[in-house]
């Protein structure tokens, strides 16, 4: 691992890492938030931001203004890139396949199966590495945005007990009913349209083992909300399976880090509720 | 004046706004913040932001958590961008030179004398326009980081009665004696040192006949510390002259904008005690 940015911030520090993956076979950095406690050695929770389509590990850590609340909790933030990279990393000219829009599944099918194993890195590699390198507890909390929020719920559904709290902004719930999730999962994962089904939030919030409880933020000028996000089909999810979810629809906002910085407090309130106790 | 972005922001709504400018014989961008008590049509007093070498409008408005201070403290901020800008513009390859470096300054010398008037820019005409088209009161403050924070520092202190407050981060405070300051006021006054003194906070607080108290941070692991910024020359200079100055110096902290947003909750609260009573 290789340390390629260090800035002090809000009493701690914001850096950003480089290393090899073994999960996705190319090199991958990442930004940690170490607040003030952890820079004292003090073991502390880990909050995941995965971020959208198009985003790298920058946009979160430079646009959300995410160091102050995660200063205030006392709460280490890693932030992944959103797919493997690299001139040997298959991809493809659109924005939403290949490199920046990994949708934070195993692909099974080529040219992709070689390095998108996004969730092989998120949820295991990633939380193995920073539990060994930095002084983190193993209590983790997963969120993220649009892509980034199908990620967070959908990782923290298919891994019961990894994580202690979950929540999103503007998710795309139900990938396998929208046209940015039906593209990504025909190329990643083909056409057997079962295999899509474990990697929906829709869908795997209807066989829960664990009742996790949802937050959910949505801005309702949100140029992605009736084609590619779709809440209320969470939210009906849900309902029908004793599921707790909160949906806080927002009139006004949009889908950009505008709306993500606004609520960004409250969501830190929500996973520090569980991951400080 | 035509609006190129709106995005809900903190019950708010951060705009950026595009017209044709007198001053500069060009178009040119800013940003403009409206908080809550601004948009129900109440007249709330400006903060003007001035941003450092290479920014745009955009950095400030993206990067430093400001809608949250200016929501709080219900300021309008408006975020002008660094130069005249466009094809017709003269410029030069450096980055510390011509679009991207205007310096806040009204140049004398050729190519630069045609556009570069920055100061007229920022000083009278976009008060004037965001007077006139937003709920803007004539209570005025300014602030900047880096080449920003000496335009903040020399435009309050050239215009005493028009600024009620002024605060920076990381300000070249003393131009005519740092290598970024000497190469700029070269190109842009030419070879006569006695006109560069009047762009010069150190100069101008020695003849200031307003005693405007100047807060100013600065991070002490700031690369541009020694060679470029040199606040102690302006810290000198105010107790020299009996101006009310207080430098804060930051252990750690660089000349990024993770410094910038770790320290702007106290420099919009410095600004709201004078604008907002």
């Amino acid at each position: 691992m290789e340390r390629v940015e260090q800035h002090a911030s809000y009493g701690g520090r914001q850096e950003v890492w480089k290393h090899a993956s073994t999960a996705l076979s190319c090199d991958m950095k990442f930004g940690v938030f170490l607040p003030k406690a952890a820079l004292r050695g003090e073991r502390r929770p880990v909050l995941y931001w995965l971020s959208g389509l198009t985003c790298s590990e920058q946009n979160f850590i430079t646009k959300a203004g995410a160091q102050e609340h995660a200063a205030r909790h006392d709460l280490i933030v890693v932030v992944p890139d959103t797919s493997p990279r690299g001139q040997a990393v298959a991809d493809d000219p659109a924005y939403n396949l290949g490199q920046g829009a990994g949708f934070y599944l195993n692909a099974t099918h080529e040219p992709w199966a070689a390095n998108y194993r996004m969730q092989d890195y998120v949820a295991r590699e990633l939380p193995a590495l920073v539990e060994q390198n930095f002084p983190a507890s193993e209590r983790r909390g997963i969120f993220g945005h649009s892509m980034g929020g199908h990620g967070a719920l959908v990782t923290a559904l298919r891994n019961p007990g990894r994580y202690c709290s979950v929540s999103a902004f503007s998710p795309i719930v139900a990938p396998t009913q929208v046209p940015w999730g039906q593209k990504a999962f025909g190329a990643y994962l083909g056409e057997d349209r079962e295999a899509w089904k474990t990697w929906d939030a829709v869908e795997l919030v209807r066989m829960a083992s664990e009742r996790l409880p949802l937050l959910v933020d949505q801005g309702e000028a949100d140029e992605f909300l009736a084609a590619q996000l779709r809440p209320e089909l969470l939210k009906a999810a849900c309902e029908a399976a004793g599921h707790p979810i909160e949906l806080r629809m927002r009139p006004d906002y949009d889908h950009s880090y505008y709306f993500i910085a606004s609520f960004l407090k409250d969501h830190f309130a929500h996973h520090s509720a569980t991951l400080s106790v």
